[in-house]
């Protein structure tokens, strides 16, 4: 089969490879959309490790091609939707609730939940292996097309889960700090979630009118604009709970400033080095903030849940897939999503 | 100035009565819109205890027109908002969150937080006396027009905490038995919550249409279908979440056989006598049900959490008044509301 | 193997019956330890359905003799403890954290993570089959006994997880009804949560003492006093939570009528028939009380956590294990258990 | 009356000052014991900013002397223990349970609770004005002496709460960094919600054995030991909770790599300058760790929870007031507590 194989920094491309055959527990899925997203540009650019040889890729959506030994209610020729991250259900960290750091049948691991396109096979390819089928198959009702389900494996996944970990409460006010892909979705949880005054925060004009379109009742340029004292105005005082989907100090930094005495803010952004939490922001003297950092959760029972918004028409991301290519043209893809060109926000990637 | 008062069962209506006057940490509100509650039914018929002479009504929008000592903050002239439930802050039930439970600067009491039109003079008057005013008066802001903003003192808040109590999740499935004013904001609320699939219950054309309009994606008419097996059927295993606001055996009963294993009934109504809880839908088998039985919460802060869904248009219950009268025509209020004629919802009155 | 096998109401008794052998997932266990639990009394009296042909019994503790394809990290020899749950992890229920609903892969199921002598072979034998291996093998610490182990199996994991439903805060006041094996874990757990004052309350000498033993501050006993009215006055307005640990009409709505308004009600017994509510304690008029029915959980990770108390000497429950038989003798252990002959409060069995 | 007044860094000591009178909604209280703080240590040395002229002291026990108007179910002569945290219940911080926040009938104030000897005049004196007394007089049990409650008015009340705020559940691994007095509380609170190992790290051996008292199960002194790895050690991986109770770089970082991932770190330090959140440890990769920073909650209901657990026997902070001084000699008290002389934990203060 056809994959888009990393091969060391800046190197990677298609390539024939050999199909993967489903042993006990697992499903192979042949691929009919996957995308790309910005933690596959960090692999390709050398600044998250994965070994060479690793087809990229962990958003998708396919057609289950064969079932292992012990996998029971699926079928041949069913549709599904698989998360990003793949929990196996049956470790310390799985069954304490906590699927992001699955440790395969173990204790916890960091990011252990998160193995398509970084440990193990991902799905920028024909065919892709599902380790743990039995807790990550979703099966996708007949009615829905897969454009109106792929962005819910990671961004929409992760995005929301931005604002439940935020704790965002009915009336409460939410600032979300970079409009990207995940952000966008965090603006759109924060709306699900019943905040009555959402502000999106971006430098881009486009990103700023997809949030609007997502459900930010005011956007704010930062180049325009000092984004904290305009929260802090808007809200009389401070917002409940801020989003940092961008991963800089600034961003980090603003989020916690924007706070009211005693918010949350909610960190899904993927930082590098070290970060300053201020002494006056962190803890407003001395403070009660709280800062919670979020893995995008996955398993079969969050991507259901998230189809079932789609259902009822209460989210649609189908406006961010704002670019479609063939599996050949991955090359193309990774251009033109890595430099951010034609209003992109996400490229779907058809084998 | 004239007010609506009652005398024993079946027997109220305008009286001269003396203006209130304030004293220390209490407020005189100029009553500028007030409604009438199904409990005002209830104490008019004798089924709800109240003391004769009693002002009935605890729905307030007005003017403030008189502070007592201690009340910091606001001056004459402020519109405000107050909510049904008038916490004190100070005592062991609201300083431990249970402002519904206030016992007045001391300990927990059943109702406490329920004064107005209860246990102190009410709202269908000239002017009301508020108790613990620093902790009740909400300011409403200028852009919101009175009819946009007196169903929040009850009828919201208490539909809407139906859906927070019940724990609604993202993607949630939920079912709404009686689409009545407080049904009607429970669906409301579900659907402020994020719920995937919300699924509203009445027997009358009027109340699921406006159902369909607040927020259910689905209505059912359990005079016309079997309501538990439909719930079962279209959740594919049962409800998440079921929220009961009629108060009778039947629906009682209906919302527990609803649930998954595992789920939440959350509990509004009102009911006399005894429920029987059977056993099966319980526990199924040995189950883990939880139910939560909820009072209006109050308290100018979630007055002003409120008022702030309002004004980003995320919650419009201006439908809902679907009649108005001036005080003066209380008893036709009563009778036409009573009666629930003419698809009345809920009637505003104007001192 | 030799097994005590049920075979239709009041007929049970040891059998010669075939070894099981591990499939794919799963592990044969040899037992080591192993008890009666009420649930086993109920079950040969025909009072709760099981087919005949099955073995009883789901408190293991034992030596792994075989594991199947696919269970990694284990060996055979190791000394595992199995709660009486048994999650696969796997399904809608598990992965929301609902284990005790697990629906084996698929959706939830009403007490389906209950299977060990239910719906599957149980543990009154010499060996027995786990299904789901890996999410229910817990290793067994090398410096713990057999018997500091088994009773958290079943009884501890339920009673401790009544307190945690209960959601008991630190400084709570906390009424427990019932003092057999599971009221008194939740009145060590109750103990393990923080809670200020605790009330135990039985009609048995014995069972009050223990009682104190395990935690209780103040121990009633229902033949000799007025227990509401007590509690209420020992709390000074009502408890905080009450947890229910029999399944009778009486104690239940006794423990309703103990709450302080705005409650909690924690409800671990099994009833049979229906349950009235009565309105007035249910309500407080309307009130806000809070009813939770909880079925033990189970998994690994749970047993793991119980363990950890063990180690550290907060949990001891050795003095509840009053009487110990061979598996050849489990007619007389029946028999003692069932008419709880002197002082027994649980029976141990040895294969 | 005579009081401990600060007259700027470096200088205070007792002066006569007119003796408080209480207004609307206040009370004077006569003050029997109160303590000094290490807050008050930074407020001598100019790190933490008061006003000149300031009483120093927020710990108070004593009578009550006079009410204003406006506070009910009180008497003179009753004897009370007041929080350091004197919320007002009727802002918009302490309506939604922030009660450390709370903005004197507004909004939320950072800090805004803790007023006595912060920004209004404290209870180093024979008499304290208590704001809001209402909210804040909890009367004293008559069995317990003022030695038995003194120390719940701040570092027990922030202790217990680092480990709420934490979210200690049963059978968690919790490393508590630092056993000063507000460590060593947060110790005894671990111990009270139930965990199941408790390693208490600092590097002065009278206050390690202090942490074995108060419920440590292991102590570590950072001086001879890898603190990280050996709590990696000993929790198989990592704890479920780190509480930080120093305030400094290097006991946050090492707080934060202790925590297993998905752990909590509970932050009850004060920090000055910026803090440095290292990458690899706040995020173990992308991560989802919590930090929260927590402010002692106050208000008598807070008082009433924490006192009913020194009546159980389930709280004994007594040997923690290792000295004791009348108020005329607070500048030797001064001079002990600030050079950690004689194993001083804290130092009682008599007027």
């Amino acid at each position: 089969m056809r994959a888009n194989v990393f091969r060391g920094t800046g190197k990677f491309g298609i390539e024939e490879v050999e199909k993967p055959r489903a042993e006990a527990g697992e499903a192979i899925v042949k691929i009919t959309l996957t995308t790309i997203c910005g933690t596959d540009l960090h692999i390709v650019r050398g600044e998250y490790p994965v070994e060479p040889g690793r087809i990229i890729g962990h958003e998708p959506v396919g057609v289950i091609e064969e079932l292992g030994v012990g996998v029971t209610g699926y079928a041949v020729g069913d549709r599904v939707l698989i998360g990003a991250i793949t929990p196996c259900g049956q470790c310390l960290g799985c069954l304490s609730g906590h699927l992001s750091q699955c440790g395969h049948g173990e204790g916890y691991r960091a990011l252990g939940g998160w193995r398509l396109g970084n440990t193990i096979q991902g799905t920028q390819a024909e065919y892709v292996r599902i380790p743990h089928a039995q807790a990550n198959l979703a099966k996708i009702p007949p009615e829905l097309r897969d454009e109106q389900v792929v962005l819910l494996a990671d961004i929409a996944s992760t995005g929301i889960s931005g604002a439940e970990s935020g704790g965002v409460r009915i009336g409460d006010a939410v600032v979300v700090f970079a409009q990207g892909p995940i952000g966008l979705c965090a603006t759109a949880g924060a709306r699900l979630m019943g905040a009555s005054l959402i502000i999106g925060v971006d430098g881009d004009e486009t990103r700023l009118r997809f949030a609007r379109q997502l459900g930010a009742d005011v956007v704010l340029d930062y180049r325009q604009q000092d984004v904290v004292a305009e929260v802090k105005r808007l809200t009389g005082g401070g917002a409940d709970v801020a989003i940092e989907a961008l991963g800089t100090q600034q961003t980090f930094e603003s989020a916690l400033r924007c706070l009211r005495p005693g918010g949350t803010l909610s960190s899904l952004g993927v930082y590098s080095g070290k970060l300053e939490l201020p002494y006056d922001a962190f803890a407003a003297g001395l403070g009660d903030h709280r800062i919670v950092a979020t893995l995008c959760p996955g398993g079969k029972e969050r991507m259901r849940r998230l189809m079932g918004l789609v259902q009822s028409k209460r989210l649609d991301l189908t406006p961010l897939l704002t670019h479609s290519f063939a599996l050949k043209d991955i090359d193309e893809a990774y251009a033109l999503f890595g430099e951010r060109r034609d209003g992109v926000i996400k490229v779907a990637i058809r084998p």
